[in-house]
């Protein structure tokens, strides 16, 4: 893959050159990336991107130094390639961090300068940063019925002990893959507090299933995983997260994707997904003691209300389930469930989720 | 290990109870955990709580909310030891938060309240709140020549592919042991992304090391597996920060351990480790581009003459090097090695530092 990648980088200079030789003003065309050319395809249930673009030229006061920029990050990118090395955003910032010769000019001065910029290449390549060989943050870990190749080691996630697998930031096809499979579906839990409970319970072994937490907001390689194992595995998604706000937005961006990254929703997101909990109706359906609850910030309500505006948050029970968060003024943590006994969700809540099929969609 | 602490708990109690029966003001001595009960212990090189206690006691009236919440994490801490199970200190504050039958007064309001009591708890029992079967955050990474017994499952670090072993929570010799130890030496890196480039690079089986990262500020597991490779496996351990008041703070922390845990240093405390790099004098010697520096903030500045202050920094190496650091004015980070290659830490700093043995006590 990152083979093509290189090809891609060569043809971009390419017609830079051209440009350049046939002493035209050097362009590179973008996609533009802001919420004006997101939208919310209805059939493949994702947040996508428009198919606007903008020019970067050279010849522009105010385009110079990012058509500079974009230039180095994408030579940075193919000696990377070239060498067969991966490196981390920051280590490239670094990399290319100079003062240009002759003048008091640096070619970069934060780290905020280049990550867009990789984030442009991703656009306009249609690639993943992980196949132009740049790594993020990882966080996130796994356990259950899956073996993991990673470069030809294996690992049994039947066996990982207390801490599971963690995930790479790059989990693409070339570094990992899956072998003997055997679980029947992929519970993912926003907190890794809640996946360590249901880990020491082996959840995973009596249910069968695979067990995924992306510590809050997943990671990109994380989101990545889940649509793989979603895609290729065929292997039903749900996922657990607190009954507020941001826990539901995280469900929507492993389901959907992002208006951030809207370019790669197709390889970020699940739309199979389904959220099993937790919910504030709960609170009624499973008694928890209304102690554990925690009443809405200002914040909260502002932000379940810009919930409700989006496209998809629109089917009726999600406007449900926000409209009761708002009138009965409290949220929910998936610890609250702890009050009933710290097995109690292993053991009662989420057996009797799954197997009723209680899910919002 | 947890049973003995069971047994610590249930004599507790027994106080408790006797001395209501005796009619008495039911009290429970606590040692004082703040920074006038610190002292550096010159002979063991680590951050040490001093002998001072103070009384916790029922009927005073600024005491007995908080002599309460004790008594109920002790009680809750013994029933996950009976249940042999674990859990998170977020889940123990969930599962105690109820109101007082007949009142409007909750147990606990914020986690902030049950999280001191923990500590006060390990303090008096002079034990980890592993032991008690807590678990708190985990980050932390591990490669190289070694094996862990997870509970049975055995990981080979050398075949944990671009991830490593996830360091959990709890690495006490009850849940972790080391089986087939073949590294020379125990590499600590401060950042996530220099330990990810160290392990593509396979720099652990080249020079024969274990490579760990604590992604920032170490992980109270992290520092205790430190601290057991060191004590028990005898291997040195060498550390590699940012040249920075904040990396050589986070050194420190792995040396001495902290003020705020000062009763648990001789456990996650490792004496012997050795700064290997960076410093602010590495720019010279190693000859990297002055581009990469950064300038000092107010808020550096300051920090640094704290440092200066600390006794543990107190040797002339580390004076020198905070001096030179005030003096030039910048600091550096680990990623400025790159602007001399991509592997340039891994082929050149790294083997020279520790062929030439230039480390800072």
């Amino acid at each position: 893959m990152s083979k093509e990648m290189e090809k891609n980088l060569r043809k971009m200079a390419k017609e830079i050159v051209e440009q350049i030789y046939a002493k035209k003003n050097p362009s590179i065309e973008l996609p533009v990336r802001t919420l004006s050319n997101v939208y919310f395809d209805e059939d493949e249930k994702l947040i996508k991107m428009g198919d606007r673009t903008s020019s970067r030229t050279y010849m522009n006061m105010s385009h110079t130094k990012k058509f500079m920029q974009t230039i180095l990050v994408a030579n940075e990118c193919k000696k990377i390639i070239d060498q067969g090395v991966t490196t981390s955003v920051r280590d490239l910032y670094y990399a290319l961090k100079h003062t240009i010769k002759g003048t008091h000019e640096n070619t970069f001065d934060e780290q905020s300068e280049s990550d867009p910029i990789i984030e442009d290449l991703e656009a306009t390549l249609n690639t993943l940063r992980e196949e132009l060989n740049l790594k993020t943050d990882r966080k996130g870990y796994l356990a259950g019925g899956i073996m993991i190749n990673d470069s030809g080691d294996l690992i049994n996630c039947r066996k990982m002990g207390s801490s599971g697998w963690a995930i790479p930031s790059n989990v693409e096809p070339e570094v990992i893959n899956f072998e003997d499979v055997s679980a029947d579906y992929v519970l993912v839990i926003e907190k890794d507090a809640v996946w360590q409970r249901l880990n020491e319970d082996k959840f995973w072994r009596d249910h069968n299933c695979i067990i995924i937490t992306g510590k809050g907001q997943a990671a990109r390689g994380t989101r990545r995983l889940i649509n793989r194992l979603n895609t290729e595995q065929k292997l039903p998604v749900y996922v657990i997260a607190d009954a507020d706000p941001w826990g539901y937005y995280i469900y929507s961006v492993i389901k959907q994707g992002s208006i951030n990254l809207s370019f790669l929703s197709d390889r970020l997101g699940t739309p199979g997904a389904k959220f099993l909990g937790l919910t504030t109706q709960d609170l009624t359906e499973f008694d928890i003691p209304r102690t554990v609850s925690i009443k809405l910030t200002k914040e909260d309500q502002k932000r379940i209300n810009e919930l409700m505006k989006y496209v998809w948050f629109k089917p009726k029970e999600w406007q449900k389930e926000l409209e009761h968060m708002l009138k009965s003024d409290f949220k929910l943590e998936l610890e609250a469930l702890s009050a009933k006994g710290i097995k109690y969700i292993s053991k009662e809540y989420l057996p009797k989720k799954i197997e009723e099929k209680k899910f919002l969609p």
